[in-house]
């Protein structure tokens, strides 16, 4: 067989597994969204056979070789088959390198971890949950030793955020830290404001969901390919031509859906971006969880909150909810969807502290995981961090130290992403505007389209290719760093508060 | 391996294979009721693998050897295991005993037929679907004969009615036409009226799916076990524990939202009455189209159109639509729900001259795999037909010979289902009035449940034990007749046409 004639049966290959991956999403998305609540054993069931079969596909003896002789023949390849054989075998390394005895211990234990879990945290009761987190950690670095990481946060990391290593993020992360709290600081002494102008007053769900997505639909989701409906937390989930987002709502603040909605929004936009004849294989995928996160932090932040933004806005959101909003002006509101604070629950977080929870959890990891922290310190570590960096004292585990639900699951080196995707979110942000100076004008105009189609341009159009890093050092010809996010602050917060 | 633990392994297999399907099932509902248009090419992939998914594990050969080595040792087995392994023997041989070459033909056939179907109903052009349709006669009689039948048309009613053969149904449609035709002429004759004092009325979508929701619930369906939700036409899908149907809505006509509701959720009241432990397995399934048909309809016009239910619930309509209907009496909106006229449309025929446009098909199939009747000369036998059986005169063969998808599917055999069910369900009818003296009283006063027990206690527990004729036998201590039908349409037409 001629190596073309391989790397088409791979192709094959890599479309089924690609299918069966889209069928648990399908399904996953109606349990999330529709099910009732009779249908979640047999749903349970399914999701199970489904993700056996993508497994027994993708680990499929024939095909595997067949993946290890490409990638061992490299250099008889086109740059685009290449690109593809790469995440293959990496996507390979992951699921054959692990004993299966090991795969399903974990799966195992993880499974029986979220039930403590959700017991220890609804009585704050971290002292139950350590010996399951203590194992956590334990199979986690088997894993990452089995995959083949010498440092097994490196392994972790690598699973979320391709090609990245613990001294990268790092790096970067130690970076923002020196400069953002001491930020921080200056603005949590100066004058508070808050959004009591809006917040308690009545948004009625259908007008906000109405209004949500004519604002969607302006920055440039494709209804065609994609729907929008609502479940318990927001969520993305499927492929180019279907996309679905999730938003909740809640008829007293208008900003959890509009700026959930906006988030997820910028998630299926970089999706339905994704170039459309390589569905089904690595380069009509999306590159990983930080790029995903920079996609949907700019529209939710950068754009969604910036001044241009409801500039053009504003009228429209008066129109829909004329009782709540008539007598607040824009800048009001502008302060109101901008308010920086200290808190104690991530997700609840602004733009600006988010990213303290997150460098807390990164360190946190890490320690975790090259032995420099014992379990049973976790929750002294978690609050003096918290004091140093957000100068807030944490009353109970239960908002602290247990309000995730990650560790639970397994998931270590995945909260580091999230910051990663605001950092490269900020860097874009730099380089569009120094590629479109009228940028901000064409906002205030609600002309979306420009925006869209450079990030089209530059980062949804690669889909793989490139790991993070190198896509954002491409797209804007730097390497990541934290600056231009701290400059970003800096413009936005500093006239706010006047720091 | 011990007969024990050979039927445990098939009992898993037969699982899994309705967990395949379960998942089709679910990937297919959501196509017709969500999908955005660009999802449905890979919507169309996703189907095209978990139904080949499907087939491969329902065909497993260790599997099929096993399905057939328990059917050698039936009398080793207990009474439930026999009527599982005669299932699994029946699925199996259809799903085995035909070359791979004919199914594969078919499927192409019936694929490319479709398309034709569509263009020569359009342009009303018989003459260009004949050749398809003389292919489609004989690649099913094929079908028939490999599956091991004498008479192809047997093989084709059993494959939808199991156990139903030409020379049952055909006695017991014949028996019906000689009644019903003489009937109808009658009503035909008579002074009629029509639907006009309410149709045309404004009946306002949300409170059509509002009462709608009403009347199921209150009928039975369990909306911890299914859900309502809208498409193109409606259907009812899923098993157990997640149930769904869907409905469509005339914001100037209340009737096919309402009956149609009603009909589904009878479908779908069957299907949550299946028996929980035997859920996966033959024993946990609905026997046929017939037996499900006899349910929907028995809801839909027995029930549903009857003086009793609306005692109960035309206040509670009125209070829906107080503009449309607050000055139609009862007795009127009574009349406006049971008009009997003849028409073009089997889908829009009423309920009772509908069981002439499937006499009329059943007739016409028989004679066509019996090379009693020549394509070519359909069109002709059928605009005879319809002018004998309900005197009206066809305009053309797109409101005549091509309305219907069936044929242009490979579906022969499949439209007496439809009457099957309506004389079933007649004759459960006769059967719990005279269990249940009240029965009327009890409706009257909005209590279904004792009617929905009796259909669980008589029908649905059983799933696939017995064939559909068996199964009513049982139930009502007679052989399947016309009888029953007859009488419930003298009675109920007979006064409002004074025949």
């Amino acid at each position: 067989m001629s190596i073309a004639e391989t790397y088409q049966q791979v192709i094959a290959w890599s479309k089924d597994v690609s299918l069966a991956g889209a069928i648990f999403e399908m399904l996953d998305w109606d349990l999330q969204v529709n099910l009732p609540k009779k249908g979640f054993a047999r749903r349970s069931d399914q999701l199970a056979w489904i993700q056996g079969q993508r497994h027994r596909r993708l680990t499929d003896k024939e095909m595997v070789a067949k993946v290890y002789e490409l990638a061992d023949r490299m250099n008889e390849l086109d740059a685009d088959a290449q690109v593809n054989v790469r995440e293959w075998k990496r996507a390979l390394d992951r699921a054959t390198k692990a004993p299966v005895e090991l795969v399903e211990e974990i799966a195992r234990h993880n499974s029986l971890t979220q039930g403590v879990w959700i017991e220890a945290r609804k009585n704050s009761d971290f002292a139950k949950f350590a010996p399951y987190l203590e194992k956590t950690v334990d199979l986690q670095k088997q894993l990452a030793s089995a995959w083949g990481f010498a440092r097994p946060y490196d392994g972790l990391l690598d699973a979320n955020e391709p090609f990245a290593t613990e001294a990268s993020i790092r790096a970067l992360l130690d970076d923002l830290k020196a400069r953002l709290v001491p930020f921080l600081h200056r603005i949590f002494g100066a004058k508070q404001y808050d959004a009591s102008p809006i917040v308690g007053r009545n948004f009625p769900v259908d007008k906000q969901r109405e209004f949500g997505l004519a604002v969607i639909g302006k920055l440039g989701f494709d209804f065609d390919g994609g729907r929008q409906d609502v479940s318990a937390h927001p969520f993305c989930t499927g492929t180019k031509g279907d996309v679905r987002i999730t938003s909740r709502f809640f008829a007293d603040d208008p900003r959890p859906s509009l700026f959930g909605m906006i988030h997820e929004a910028g998630h299926a936009m970089y999706e339905q971006g994704l170039p459309d004849d390589r569905l089904g294989t690595p380069l009509g995928e999306s590159v990983s969880l930080g790029v995903h996160e920079s996609q949907s932090r700019f529209w939710e932040n950068i754009v969604g909150r910036s001044i241009p933004m409801w500039r053009y806005f504003y009228p429209e959101i008066k129109k829909a909810f004329p009782a709540a909003l008539g007598d607040v002006p824009l800048e009001t509101f502008h302060r109101c969807v901008n308010v920086v604070a200290p808190s104690l629950i991530r997700v609840e977080a602004d733009e600006a502290t988010y990213n303290l929870h997150i460098i807390l959890r990164f360190e946190i990891e890490r320690a975790l995981l090259a032995g420099e922290l014992r379990v049973a310190d976790l929750p002294a570590a978690w609050n003096a961090k918290m004091k140093e960096y957000l100068d807030i004292a944490v009353p109970n585990d239960a908002e602290g130290v247990l309000q995730d639900v990650h560790w639970s699951l397994g998931s270590l080196g995945y909260f580091p992403t999230y910051t990663i995707g605001t950092l490269y979110g900020a860097q874009l942000w730099d380089k569009i505007r120094a590629d479109m100076p009228g940028l901000e004008a064409l906002i205030a105009r609600g002309e979306f389209a420009p925006l869209l189609e450079w990030l089209r341009q530059h980062i949804h159009r690669y889909g793989k290719r490139y790991g993070g890093d190198e896509l954002i050092e491409r797209a804007t010809g730097k390497k990541p760093t934290a600056e231009p996010f701290m400059n970003y602050l800096r413009e936005k917060f500093g006239p706010l508060y006047g720091v």
